[in-house]
């Protein structure tokens, strides 16, 4: 059971007396029934890449508790073309999801690290977010449908697509992002879309942030949903990785964008589009790709700067979000508090510029990998303060687990909190499902 | 006060012993504040064009209370184009949120029949539809926060845009959709598109219901977002329509689509794409428009049929929607069903075959105006049997109001309705906000 147990980073470890791996949603259902008969806490686990110890055991459950994971609950139910939708149960495999949509010509956009072995449950569970939010959105926009086994073991099963429906409050969003608090996701009904058929990737140069949200304005008023990847990169992360990686840099500027249009049409018109529309703004230093090969290494350059980090010291993670607006000025007085708390402390800034959020990724070149963490909650406290000041969150796309519930607070009120709590009561109220997961103490 | 008393079909009047109309949110919140306190019912009012009875007290208000119209908050608190959003008060009106997004080289997509007059905050607390959910999703979609004055006379504010943001379990749809029975909406921050550059408008002709949704999956898989509107007419409506008109019938068909694609670009070769697309695909009956005329025409055709139908007399409407899957099942189904127990009854079927919502007009040609409501409750049980049937909904993009809260127990489950029950005890244990509307007695 140890895999079940401990998270793939390996910072939490919990300890259960049983993992269940139910095949149907009715054995689902008889083992939510015999912890709620038997107050049995448990803890729903999908591919366990949680990065908060969301589905972990946490160390407040009282007494010992069972996972259940759904990894054996992993079949396509249904695919609806006519909706544009496909139905599949929670332990499905998020690149599985995007095979069985290709394989009908269609696409599903969610797109993450994990995807390999993330499962979809656990995608919705954390209303997971990933690299095509800018255009998609998060997990959350995507649900159709959704069947949930609910603490009492009673079933929720609203999966049939509908496209306009309002009858009373909301219920599918409380759970999308409830993180396993409120009930066990069995099955969902997913968006579809169209494939993309042509690609148009430009490298451009700027002189600010401000510069490139000036062009993310541009290229979102002209191209609208095509507008699929717009990333930001700082010059010292785009360095990195041009020497991890051997490949030259496009070219050079305090900060860069990478950004592509997609087009589910062969849009011949697209690349002289996207060059005149630079042109004519004056964002003259850019580069657009020539050949597919040419589109791999600027997306090379940009996914390589996590890695190019790592052979030069472990370093502290951020998932931060806020409005774009605001992402210069976070930028700018954020640096200045770290680094005169920690002198030593290197920032490497890149991001999804297009949703706001940032990898704003800190290391201590002399520490050895292990021991950074020491410096962990203090820079996390001063980098959060300085999110909070321009109204972001420090929960953008991996939720909260067990690692940010002291953080709650901060980001809801108080009446919020209450009405968390009191919908928490009313669907599991001997609190047995993911204790300590969520809502704070 | 009458006007505020008696909803525009004067189907649904109301007692109320004032009428506020709050300049501020400070204002809202004192006039909150206070009903807590004296226990005084109140109804919250947009531009009063709710179909259900939704914005007018029921007799089921215990005493007299008071309607607060945010008529008088109408303000445009800012415009956001990094984060392509514009922050506007409750009591603005829809048509000009579109016109202030135009002003800006943006387009606010929400359009429906009374966009003229009725109000954001309505649109949200009942999570309006309109024509272009095919593309853009209904209201619910288009809310990136949420600013409420909730029964306590708290102020609930997230109205900061974040892209990506998971913290807890989510208000703010709990909220869209309530019906103003969880609070009070105050502003909203809502998010733009790139206005249409290229409009490429065809009419097709098809054999059947599922001929239509075969079109539908192609022109999506091939389009994508582009897909703008996809109407399906019936050959009665379009006769009522065209002699209404005096415009000739464009086509000869069993069935009607007529559907458009609108791009951001000056995209010139969508009109061949589109017709070599539909002949590809055995579609020869088909029209594209070739000017700007000939679209209005098409479009008037399709906007007339109501009015046209109005002449031979008063018609007994549906809100409903199921899955496009299950249009043409459900067409079949009804009518016999219908026929069999109203002999003379008239059958007009069309609607937004995208979002799978239809119009599903019946009319008694010998019976006068004022006398078919007598047929009302009868004939919308036997059409509701048969959407329930295929997984429907009986409030697709009207909401429940107060006609509709006995319909309630048949869509939702007995689990939904108590967490609903326990989400408006939490926030409001008076049971003073909108009652008599949304859930049940």
């Amino acid at each position: 059971m140890a895999g079940f147990c401990i998270d793939q980073r390996r910072r939490f470890e919990g300890k259960v007396w049983a993992v269940v791996q139910p095949h149907s949603v009715e054995a689902v259902q008889k083992t939510v029934r015999y912890c709620y008969e038997q107050q049995i806490p448990l803890t729903p686990q999908g591919g366990n890449t949680s990065m908060c110890g969301g589905a972990t055991p946490s160390d407040s459950v009282a007494g010992l508790g069972i996972i259940v994971s759904l990894s054996k609950l992993n079949r396509v139910r249904e695919v609806n073309l006519a909706d544009n939708c496909i139905t599949v149960e929670a332990g499905r495999v998020l690149q599985q999801v995007q095979q069985d949509a290709a394989a009908v010509g269609r696409m599903f956009p969610l797109s993450l690290a994990s995807e390999g072995s993330c499962q979809i449950g656990g995608n919705i569970a954390c209303n997971a977010g990933g690299v095509n939010v800018v255009r998609y959105g998060p997990m959350r926009d995507l649900v159709m449908g959704l069947e949930v086994v609910l603490p009492n073991g009673d079933l929720l099963s609203h999966l049939s697509p509908l496209h306009k429906n309002t009858t009373g409050f909301d219920v599918k969003h409380a759970l999308i992002g409830s993180e396993g608090t409120l009930g066990i996701i069995t099955a969902a009904t997913l968006k579809l879309f169209a494939p993309a058929r042509t690609h148009v990737t430009a490298w451009v140069g700027v002189d600010s942030i401000d510069h490139a949200v000036a062009l993310l304005e541009l290229t979102q008023q002209h191209f609208a949903e095509r507008l699929s990847s717009f990333e930001l990169i700082s010059d010292f992360a785009l360095e990195l990785s041009s020497q991890h990686t051997q490949l030259s840099q496009p070219l050079s500027a305090p900060w860069h964008v990478l950004l592509e249009l997609t087009d589910s049409t062969d849009n011949t018109l697209l690349p002289e589009q996207l060059g005149e529309c630079l042109l004519g703004a004056g964002f003259e230093n850019a580069v657009l790709a020539e050949s597919e090969q040419q589109r791999e290494q600027l997306w090379s350059l940009r996914e390589n700067i996590s890695d190019a980090q790592r052979h030069l010291g472990a370093s502290i993670k951020h998932d931060i979000a806020m409005p774009i607006r605001s992402v210069a000025s976070f930028v700018h007085a954020c640096a200045p508090v770290l680094q005169a708390a920690y002198p030593n402390a290197k920032i490497v800034v890149f991001g999804h510029l297009g949703d706001g959020s940032l990898h704003y990724n800190v290391f201590m070149p002399d520490v050895l990998s292990n021991d950074v963490y020491q410096y962990e909650a203090g820079m996390n406290a001063l980098v959060y303060e300085q999110v909070f000041a321009v109204g972001g969150t420090v929960a953008a796309e991996h939720g909260i687990g067990q690692l940010k519930t002291k953080w709650m607070d901060k980001m809801r009120s108080g009446t919020e909190l209450a009405l968390m709590l009191a919908i928490k009561k009313q669907l599991d109220p001997n609190c047995l499902f993911n204790q300590g997961k969520v809502l704070p103490d």
